[in-house]
């Protein structure tokens, strides 16, 4: 479309001038920080991702750090999902919504310490949010954004790498979401076995911004035998892999529940959140439901720019969120927020691009992956 | 720098199929949504600003409505300005702060009716914060984002434009700052004396998001005669205006005193608002004072893509947020956020730019516009 301006408004992570000179060709603008999409082959980019390795800036998943007497309290109190028992030096994905019960954010948590936690976002000001949350409910904690900055570390190597990087013992002693302080020739980061694939991998949290190129150079120096590339979040791999992609999945009326995160929300102990009444006087009313399907369609489509309409025998049925080529299905496949009554397995739709209609299928979630 | 992703987590505006028409060049994105900045040639669209009229796609200054019996209550916690003595009809510019008393947003706050306000966003997602104070507090007021979208027509021939399409007797109507909801054709919208620049002119509020295009044309054929032409919100005209760009200009903690904002700020009377308390504590603490000032520049410098590094005798004396050539001026100008101490018109400053050092005087404030 065009070129994105660069200015003091959008800020640069630590690792902004090693993806320039590596090539960045399209860019988004996430959490008011650039986020590096692709540096022109994103098929190339997903054969890397899948078979090999990237490396990816995403410090624009900027975190939002709670310390303090009553961090727990709060983390929990902003969160759908239960996290008063999770252990520190391990995450979890954990779903935010508003008053409402609708998604606002749908961010890892990670617990670092019994009074101290991260919550690594996607693209939403929960910063001020869970301010005024933690201000109004008159808690003793501290909410800011501290100086930490992921770079993720993914595909089928990204194991053999983050071992030459950091030894065995250290990524053998990290579990799926555990996480741990470490250093890399003096350069701080808290390295979590985590990240937006399904490839495998880590995040490393770099917690001195300054010290981004070296650990960039570093990591890329490390994967070359490997056949490490720089890469970012792929829209293809994320959909094949079903990775919720907040904001573009869903709209700002979307439940956690509609969106296929019911397993990640509490709703059947006593745990408190905010929306948890909403959300279950949402669920008590059917007529409204909606659900978030996959969708295989039986021609090309283009990738969706824009929230697609759906029909069922030419009545309106919802909307399509999402649609790209999958290189591991062999056809084009999207994503549908449509409802209830249409979210049987089977179900056939004509999707309404803007080039023409399509037809598609609903698809198993997700596309063969068991979560 | 790179190509702006277009996918469904960004939105687009009603405009948006004729601003790519028109050949937009750069975009960013504000509010989650596209935003156009210039169509190739940013001289020409400054000359157009300063000397005939300009169209703006500035749908991305999201809107959030408060509606309801407590929505003044609610609208006046959440604005460090006084806005109950606000008349319907009337705006008024209404900065935001949170519990630190730190700008988060700033705002154009507009009075539909007594228990009916617009506020015109910058880049920020209040509408989760606003909902979050309102549910807090227990105010009876409803929180969302209309179907709203302000498309700007600024320059001095925008008022002879504006009279061809409304007529005389509306525009007449309209005081700076004053609102009414007219339609164009059956185009509803809210058209406002408003805009992000000093050189006159209306903001058009559309209503119906599915009549953009169509409003954008009849525009375009009405300035024709007066040497219309699309543009975007103008970083040197806003920065020779004394325009604040909130993100740009200040940092995470920068109070709306410091930023040059004390006029708009109820500190002296009873008014009370989220953040006073705090901001009347930051005050009596001179010792971490700074001051948003303007920088006259002796030598060409590059356009500001970060903060800059700012010293006074070798010392640190704060950041310079931007930098851009001034067409009025004929040499570059920019602005610096420095120690009050270093606030006063004539200091002299180092500034560090990526390519050597220039030296920089503070001018006085604003260049030459009377506010």
């Amino acid at each position: 479309m065009a070129e994105i301006v660069v200015g003091p408004r959008v800020r640069k992570s630590p690792f902004y001038d090693a993806v320039v000179a590596c090539g960045v060709s399209s860019v988004s603008i996430y959490n008011h920080m650039f986020l590096p999409i692709s540096y022109g082959d994103l098929l190339a980019e997903y054969e890397r991702l899948t078979s090999a390795v990237v490396l990816w800036d995403v410090a624009a998943q900027r975190q939002v750090e709670i310390s303090g007497p009553q961090a727990t309290e709060l983390a929990q109190l902003v969160s759908a999902r239960r996290l008063v028992d999770l252990r520190p030096g391990r995450a979890r994905y954990a779903p935010m919504c508003d008053q409402r019960g609708c998604l606002i954010n749908d961010p890892v948590a990670l617990r670092l310490a019994e009074d101290r936690w991260w919550f690594s976002l996607a693209d939403s000001d929960m910063l001020h949010w869970i301010s005024a949350v933690g201000a109004s409910a008159g808690l003793d904690a501290e909410v800011f954004e501290p100086d930490v900055s992921p770079l993720a570390l993914q595909g089928p190597r990204a194991e053999a790498v983050a071992r030459d990087l950091f030894g065995a013992e250290i990524t053998e002693s990290i579990g799926f979401f555990g996480h741990r302080p470490v250093e890399l020739d003096g350069i701080p980061m808290q390295l979590s076995r985590s990240g937006w694939s399904r490839q495998g991998g880590f995040e490393m949290f770099l917690t001195d911004g300054s010290r981004g190129i070296e650990l960039w150079d570093k990591v890329m120096c490390a994967g070359e035998p490997y056949g490490i590339g720089p890469g970012g979040p792929h829209p293809m791999e994320r959909i094949e892999s079903g990775l919720l992609s907040y904001g573009a999945d869903t709209d700002a009326d979307t439940d956690p529940i509609e969106a296929g995160l019911a397993a990640f929300v509490a709703l059947d102990d006593d745990t408190e959140f905010i929306g948890k009444q909403a959300l279950l006087a949402r669920q008590a009313d059917p007529q409204n439901r909606r659900k978030l399907v996959n969708l295989v369609f039986d021609a090309a489509v283009p990738n969706a720019e824009n929230p697609w309409p759906m029909t069922r025998k030419a009545r309106p049925a919802g909307e399509c969120r999402a649609a790209v080529w999958s290189p591991k299905l062999g056809c084009h496949i999207g994503l549908g927020l449509v409802g209830a009554a249409h979210s049987q397995p089977g179900t056939t739709f004509e999707v309404h691009a803007p080039d023409g209609s399509a037809a598609a299928t609903l698809s198993a979630t997700p596309f063969g992956v068991s979560l």
